[in-house]
């Protein structure tokens, strides 16, 4: 739940009279979301999503975040369009923080995760991947291979072992093999990076809106499908789903295909997603204060899926032939 | 901010079936209200709001908050009309929870009172109290006069005193004085008895909107100007603000009348509305949990208009002559 900065209705009513899009009918904070604050926008011409960027987003990245949710929603990829000002600026400001207004996507996130659903994300994650190819902005991901280590260290030892006995040391053995096998040669292109069910809306059966692309960088393709299989293929129980997963690759492959290459490097990029799941959740499990207006998520889901991904030997544990 | 009970996509499109609204576009959480989750509705046929009564509301209450709410839409105030599913009924249960939908009213709640809020707001005021009268279900205050000293108990002296040295004496005397002389007949009618501008919307310098019932009752109607007193006609610095006092009262009296017993009354009405808030910001600032999601609110800031009310002579001090 987050709505970190309260816009007043003095606020609201002047910022959106910079843009043509009629006048505030309503303007009510949202439960959703854990870096920004977001308002659903409710105006004469329809309705729309306010996002003021809090601190966890660095304002230099911000016109890659927008210019790539133009540049995929003009090739018909469903996700937020940045609304312009009357000025054609997109990116603004308000109550101190860079602002923006984009389209409001109908839809709902799944909760309960179906096979269908896994299909048409892997088409439309293969779509994107190809749609945002000539995207001529790049992003280094901050939260890749490089990042790991440190987010551990600064986790800290003594904390860690709070959470698991045996936890640390752990995880410095896993960061040790993935650091060395990290694949380098990869074809790149414009990931999500955070691709959860909470940010894919689904309307009557079928994929209606990808949103939050505040993790999204320049890095190889396939470690979508990776963070994917982690956040879409296991179930609630922690076992892991073969189904799901060999629809979502499936599906992937027909649209945008998968080289020798990248289904050699699945496995291990799947481990390297779930890792680094586990140590962004062990962080904010341990630095945030209890007190906060925020619900922690548990680290240790990643831990199980991360064993699970170390014991698979090839992309046919995930149901590809 | 405030969603306790989070509500599937399943769950939510299996519920609005049972309506002719349409199909569910999107329901998101809003981060408004603290006893109850509300969703942000988008179906097919327009914006609607999702309520699931949490544990704070009586069951037993509800037919009376959501036939007021008909009740006074049906008359022309502008606050929510609960929608009746197909079989009749408003009433519903999702997610073992009550819950129901009603309309969506635009408009955004004022952060900065003027007087013109306060002008408008007398009138609907006196409006909805005229519109009540013959409201047909009666529901009893449980917050008044009878259930301060229990909340103050509830509280403790040693707790109270942390908040505040002296403040439990200082209440305790407050209370004998206000259990001595609280009015017993005044004009009775159906009130809001939470009519903070956070409740309020305006849209285009008017009111448009008044929502949030679930504090509504039976009781003397001149009460509710004792709240919007409090609520409305103070700075942030303190100071009480006697313009927006007098444009209250005085729109208020043009639109509905006031008699010499209920002017009388006023002041020991405010006082008495300040330490109703007081209290229940005491007993919630000493029994809320520090992780929990909600925003304690200040008590003190009640006790500083109790100062001011414990001061005034007469309704001349609220500007009326």
């Amino acid at each position: 739940m987050a709505v970190y900065t309260e816009v007043s209705d003095e606020e609201v009513s002047e910022f959106v009279s910079a843009y043509d899009i009629g006048g505030v009918l309503a303007c009510k904070g949202i439960a959703e979301g854990v870096e920004n604050s977001n308002y659903m926008l409710t105006t004469e011409s329809g309705a729309f999503i306010l996002t003021l960027y809090e601190k966890r987003v660095d304002s230099a990245d911000l016109p890659f975040f927008l210019g790539l949710m133009e540049h995929l929603a003009a090739k018909g990829i469903p996700c937020p369009t940045p609304v312009k000002a009357r000025d054609g600026v997109a990116l603004r400001e308000v109550c101190g923080r860079l602002a923006a207004i984009v389209t409001f996507l109908p839809g709902l996130w799944p909760k309960r995760i179906s096979t269908d659903h896994c299909r048409d994300l892997g088409e439309v994650l293969a779509r994107m991947h190809k749609a945002g190819a000539d995207f001529d902005i790049q992003r280094t991901n901050s939260l890749s291979i490089n990042d790991w280590r440190p987010l551990l260290e600064a986790s800290g030892r003594n904390d860690t072992e709070l959470v698991k006995p045996g936890l640390y040391d752990a995880l410095t053995q896993e960061l040790d093999y993935l650091e060395a096998d990290w694949p380098e040669n990869l074809p790149l292109g414009t990931i999500h990076a955070d691709l959860f069910p909470d940010n894919v809306f689904f309307r009557d059966g079928h994929l209606s809106g990808i949103i939050d692309f505040y993790f999204a960088c320049t890095d190889a393709m396939v470690y979508d499908l990776g963070i994917c299989l982690n956040a879409w293929c296991f179930e609630p129980d922690g076992s892991f789903n073969i189904t799901k997963a060999r629809r979502m690759l499936a599906t992937y492959r027909i649209e945008r295909g998968l080289s020798a290459a990248e289904l050699d490097a699945l496995p291990l990029l799947a481990r390297g997603a779930a890792i680094r799941f586990l140590l962004t959740r062990l962080y904010d499990w341990i630095n945030t204060p209890a007190n906060a207006l925020v619900v922690r998520k548990d680290p240790m889901e990643y831990l199980d899926k991360l064993r699970f991904h170390q014991g698979v030997k090839s992309v046919a544990d995930y149901g590809l032939e």
